[in-house]
Formats: structure tokens, sequence, C-alpha cells
């Protein structure tokens, strides 16, 4: 006898609780096919260059990667984040060369982080996200934002804050990096072991810093916005003018520089407001990215993205009381009164459930009681019972939960049955809101 | 510059494949909610032992593992296959305290085995799977092998083979091991050494050998059936006779063990008998496990399950010429045929997509030429044009591209037309078959 429990900060998603799951992941799908973005789905992990770039500063990469060899081959990294590896696939098929750019891509799925758990924080936790590679155009960027924040909007989520920065171009960004470096050399001395060291690494990450975040040297800090040029500038004002155009309210941070070091001009954060996150607010979040697709060998093309932590988007719904979960009836259950019953009930169920009806059976032949209790805990709308008379006679007994009326009918007129009970209930129409079928 | 791959024995799963997956995936989840099976989602690594159990003689478990530790820590190990991990579960959770046994679980997702890859065999490969947990009757048996059939014949499949045998209970096994021990150590020496191992191991894995498959020792091999005891022969009856009631056509092939050492009772095994399949025509496979439960150290509950590798499955698809892509055509192409138009744009395909209509626009600000090859390529069943004239007059310009017919409305009222226009197309009814709105 072995006790395992999931490995620490890993869970299982339970039947219970799928539900919100499928909820969120229809959503996502529905509103990815109305702005034409695609699914895409590349390897649990990737060779560990993919993931590890030269001169990469962050934590996610130089302490937080699952990273292992087999059989002494090459080095594998399940994948931290999906950035990386949409690029990687972007360029290994050569998308850049077939029908339209940009090529507009979504994700679901699990990401590996070597972390100490926290709520919002586990090492196996799963992200949606999008990457659009091959177009730079701010209107992109826009688009990009509104998507995300569509989806987060149809769930639910109202306390919700969009944060909003420009990187600038590479020009911009260097003149600004020069700057900080100037500005933050003066009191490094006093400042944390981490900003020590990015100080010559990125020294935009200084502004990140959690230590030092209310310091003197902090606030006096150069801003970005003086630092760019006009392209950037004109770029940055266009994103700006696109969100105002569709409503989207948003807050200019000139602080924000996110953590990963590739990004240029347009980054977002877009944080819920709502006081059950914690210190793990962040709901969604990404940027563009002027050098990655040429970084993997592909040509000089710009990308936007963002990822979307699924774990802590359920914590910021159920913060706000939004209750994912849909109506989980059953069409029919069926009672199994008589031993001789249990072949019956599977020919029975076999042809609902081919009709397109859920169902669900007895397979105990426990007392009509306990069966009952069944019926009442699967939400039935319907009891089936198979009494030994039943069996005799090749009947059923139909039971409609709701009126508490019964029938019976021959075994093999089941389904129309059922159909002709179902039809008495109130029409459910599905034509849409012109439907003028007059049910 | 780096030029990366997938690693050897993955694959990405594109932008322009993943249809097929949707489609597959969609099919899978309306089967189990019809049978009423609940999806579960375990952590893609667990503790070794999870999969590692004494005494298994698999080589997916002694060769095919992608084992790691990270930081010195517990031996992790990525997941070769689902059933260890849903009983870990089960039993983690205490699933079976609660509710209605057994419990019908179903997953989808990506597994992981070290193998040499092959057509039809990947490194990173999908199954969907259920587990059926908590109740031991033979028509749960038949039931399992219903929905898996259900399914792939829902999605076109026609060239299969139901293989079908029993394992017996512990005490049938037990002494038709002893028999087969008897029978094969005549000959062993003439045997492979995978046969030699397996001799002590577990005999009945002789069965499987595929070297010496048509030796005379095997041929006169001692057979199941004659060593079935009384249950287990009516246990093995009841399946039969409920597959017959089903009209399920099957084989009862008595050289039938499967892979893994953890089965008892029904064992089973659907191919495709497509000559594409090469040398793995399996398209699912399982059984029933009785001691699993127990060993994850909950109480004595038996259980029931099959796993179907999605790559197989397409293979399988593709062999009989089965095309599972949908409908891609995209409502509404919005052509800007000004600089300024961007922002119209912008604004006009947000209006459109919140009112459901799935929407790509130009970002390139390219030809009128090469935006209306992309009306075209989207297969778009509406191009919008934003021309000068329409960003002076507030207007656009709808053109119907299958009756090329076009007419220019206010930017504000593209939703109301868009509407109108769509009325005027066929009417898709989706009240069902006893529809009578009329349209």
């Amino acid at each position: 006898m072995k006790q395992f429990q999931t490995p620490r900060g890993t869970n299982d998603i339970l039947p219970k609780d799928i539900e919100k799951w499928h909820r969120i992941e229809d959503v996502v799908r529905q509103f990815c096919m109305l702005y034409d973005y695609k699914e895409i789905r590349t390897p649990i992990f990737e060779d560990t260059g993919v993931f590890k770039r030269e001169n990469d500063s962050s934590d996610m990469v130089n302490k937080e990667m699952y990273t292992f060899t087999i059989n002494g081959k090459d080095s594998l990294t399940l994948r931290p984040e999906m950035t990386a590896g949409v690029v990687r696939s972007f360029v290994q098929h050569k998308m850049f060369g077939e029908g339209d750019l940009p090529a507009k891509m979504y994700y679901i799925g699990p990401q590996f982080r070597y972390e100490r758990p926290q709520k919002g924080r586990q090492r196996i936790f799963h992200q949606f996200g999008v990457e659009v590679i091959g177009v730079k155009n701010p209107m992109l960027d826009v688009e990009t934002i509104a998507l995300g924040y569509s989806i987060v909007s149809a769930l639910g989520l109202s306390e919700l804050k969009v944060l909003l920065n420009t990187l600038g171009d590479d020009e911009s960004r260097n003149n600004y990096k020069v700057a900080l470096k100037e500005h933050f050399s003066k009191g490094i001395d006093d400042m944390c072991g981490d900003c020590k060291r990015r100080l010559d690494q990125n020294p935009l990450r200084l502004l990140d810093c959690k230590v030092d975040h209310d310091t003197e040297i902090m606030r006096t800090a150069p801003k970005m916005g003086d630092y760019l040029n006009k392209e950037s500038k004109e770029y940055f004002d266009a994103v700006c003018n696109g969100l105002d155009a569709l409503g989207i309210p948003y807050e200019i941070d000139d602080r924000l520089v996110r953590g990963l070091d590739y990004y240029t001009d347009t980054v977002f954060e877009v944080v819920s407001t709502n006081d059950q996150m914690g210190s793990q607010s962040t709901v969604f979040a990404g940027g563009r990215y002027d050098g990655l697709v040429e970084y993997f060998g592909g040509p000089e093309l710009s990308g936007i993205g963002f990822a979307m932590g699924i774990e802590r988007l359920i914590i910021a719904l159920e913060g706000e009381g939004i209750d994912l979960s849909e109506d989980e009836s059953l069409d029919a259950y069926i009672l199994c009164l008589s031993e001789k019953a249990s072949l019956e009930a599977l020919k029975i169920a076999t042809m609902l459930r081919a009709a397109g009806y859920t169902c669900e059976r007895d397979y105990l032949n426990r007392s009509f009681k306990a069966q009952f209790k069944s019926v009442e805990r699967k939400n039935a709308k319907f009891a089936i019972i198979l009494g030994e008379k039943d069996l005799e006679n090749g009947t059923v007994t139909i039971k409609e939960i709701a009126t508490q009326e019964q029938k019976v009918v021959a075994s093999e007129d089941i389904v129309d049955a059922m159909d002709e009970l179902n039809d008495n209930e109130e029409h459910e129409c599905t034509c849409g809101d012109e439907c003028t079928c007059g049910k």
C-alpha cells in the first residue's frame, strides 16, 4: 500500500471543479474565433536553449526552470512560458512565408516554474495567451489588449485596471538606459543586491524593484516618456488613441517594465483590484517584442502577445463572487429494480444516449431508496424504472421528476416517449433573437 | 541567431492542423457528457513511485520513462500514461466516499514515453481515455467499450475490429500462470531473451511475444478459457452478451494479455484494419483492474478504463479518407484603403466581433488587390471596404462576396446592416428536427 500525493506546487483539477475550466476555455475559444486567432500547441518540453537566452536576467530563466537530461542526451526544459516556443515554431515552420501576416495564434496549457508555491502561484499552472507575429501596427497592440479585456469582461470580471507603458524602440530605450544607469550609479551602494546586478545587466529592471520601491532615488529617477524619440512617441500615442476609441480605460504607469527582457514599445498589465488577489494581482500581461523572431533565425518581424494565468483568473472571478458552474442536470437516470434489469438498462441507456439524452443508470442493484437518491443527486429530469413487471412485459416506467407524473411505455419506444415528454416541456429555442418559430 | 527544432519525437500542432484536434475533442466531450463521464486533469508529472510499481515488468515503466530530479529533491516522472495518476487522485481526494459510485472520469492530454519514434509513435503523444472506478459489473465493461466504439464510429471510422479476452480473477489467472510456466519451461532455452525474463516475472506476457509468436510451443500453449473458474466465466459471458445486445461485433483473442501488469478479467483492444496503420494499429485499448485502488492506499475497489491515442486515431481517420476539417469561412474582412482607415477598422471590427461576427482586417495598408486576396484566402462572406470617401462621410461599403452586391451604410449602423444581410441568406435553423419555425 502506497500513499501518494500530488507533488508540491501541483494540483489535480477534479471532476467537481472542471466546469469552471470548461466555461473559461469555451469563452476563450469563442472570442479567439471572433478575433480570427487560431490555436497552436507546442511541446511540453523544448531544448533548453529555446528558453535560456543569452543575457536574460529574469528569475524565470535563471532560477525557476525544470531542466533535465534523459540518457545523457541534450538538455530539455519544461516550458516556463509559451512565447519562446511559439516563436520557435513560427520560424521552424516558416509561417512568415504562408498566407496572411500577422499570424494570429493562441494557446491554452500547462506551464512549469520551480517557485515557492503560494496563493495564485503553482509550480504547474495554466496559461491562456496569444502571440501575433509579423506586423507592427499600433492598432494590433490595441486589438490584443481588447481581446484579453473582452474575455475577462465576458466572464464577468469588473474590478480591473489596465496599466500601460511603452519601452520605446531600441534607440529610445538605449538612451533611457544610459540615463537610468547614470542616475542610479550615484546611489547604488545603498540599494539591494538584485538592483546592483541589474544596474549592469538591465537598468530598466531597477524600476521593478520591490525592495527599493519607495526610496528617494527611485522617486527622482528619469522617466521613459522624456527619452522617447518621435516614432516611439507617435506609436504609443496611437495605441492610447485606439484604447480611447474602444472605451477601454487605462492608466499609464511609467514604472511598468515587465519581467522579461525582450519587450519593446507597448507593455501592459491588467490587474484585478479585488482584495482576494493578494500579491498576485495580475490577470493578464504582455507586450510587444521586436527581436525574438530574428533571434530564433527568422526574418526581422515584430510580435506582440500576452499571457493570462487561469488559476489567478479563477481566484479573481471567485473574489468577485462570480459563479462559473453550469446546469449539471442529467436527462435520465435508470433504476434497476431486479437483478435481471442490468442488461436491459444497458440497452435503454445506449438508445437514449444515441438519441442525444444524457443518461446514467444503477450498476449496483441497490435498494429503490438508494437508487432514487442518485436520481436526486444527479438532478435527473426523468427517472426510468425497470421493475420486475416491466421486465416481464418488455416495458419501462418513466417518471417525470418535476411533475411527479409517470407512464409506462414499451422498451423499444423509450426514445419516442422521451421526445414527446421533452416537447411538452418549455421549448428552449436556439434560433437566436430573431427567431419567429413561435415556441 | 539560433535555429531550434522541436525535440526528437515531438511535434507542434500547427494552426493549420488544429481543426481536426478540435473536432475530435468536441466529439469526445459530447459523448462523455451523454455517458455521464466527467473530466479529470492530473499533473503532467508525478512522484516517480506513482508509475514505477514493484514487480512491474512492462517496458513502459522500466525503459521508457522521463524521470528526473530538480535541485536534488524527490524523483519526478512525466506521466507515461494516465491510469496511475487518476487512481492516485481518486484515493488522495477520497472520491470513494462522495456521491455515487462508480466515479466515471475521462481525460485528454499529453503523455510521455522515451521510445524510438516511428509512425504513430511519438515521445510526446496525446491520449483520450476513461477510468471508471468503484464498481465491478460486466455491464460497465460493456458500456466502457461502447463509449470508445461510439466515439470512433461517430468520427467516421468503420474499418475496426474489437478484440476481447478475459484474464480471469486472481484464482483463475494464478492457475493459468502455473500452467503456462510449466508448458513453456520445457522449451524456454530456445526462446528469446525477453521471454526468458517473462517466464518468472509474468508468464502471461509470454503470449505477447513478437519474436516467438509463431513457434510450435506457442501454438500448443494452454488457453485461458480452460482455467477460468465459474465466476470468471460467468462474468466474461455477461460481457459478451452485453456486446451482442448492443450489436458491437468482436472477436475473442485468447492471446490478448495487454502490456500492463495490473489487468484482471476483461481486456480489449480495438484495432484499425486500414493498411495505413502499419505496426501501430491499436486505436484504443484497456481493461479491468482490481488491485490498483488498494495499491494506492484506497479501499478494495475495482476499476476499468481504456486509452485512445489521438495521433493514431488521426492516422486511422486519414487512412479511411475521412476529412475532419470544418467550414473555415470568416464573416467579414475589413479592407483599409487609406492610411487613416486603421483606427476606423479597429472600431468596426470591435463592433462586429461584439455582435458575434468573426472578423479580420488589414493591418499593413496594402494595395486593394493584395487586401482582396486576403478576403479570398480567408473565405470571407463579406468584404467591408473603408475607402477615402467612406472616411470622409463616416460610411463603409459592404460587399457580399456570393452575390457581388454592395451597399454603403453609416459606420455606426454596420451591425444592423450585417444582421439584415445575413437574415436574407438562407436561415440555418438550429431548432433541431422538430422545428416548425418555417424557415
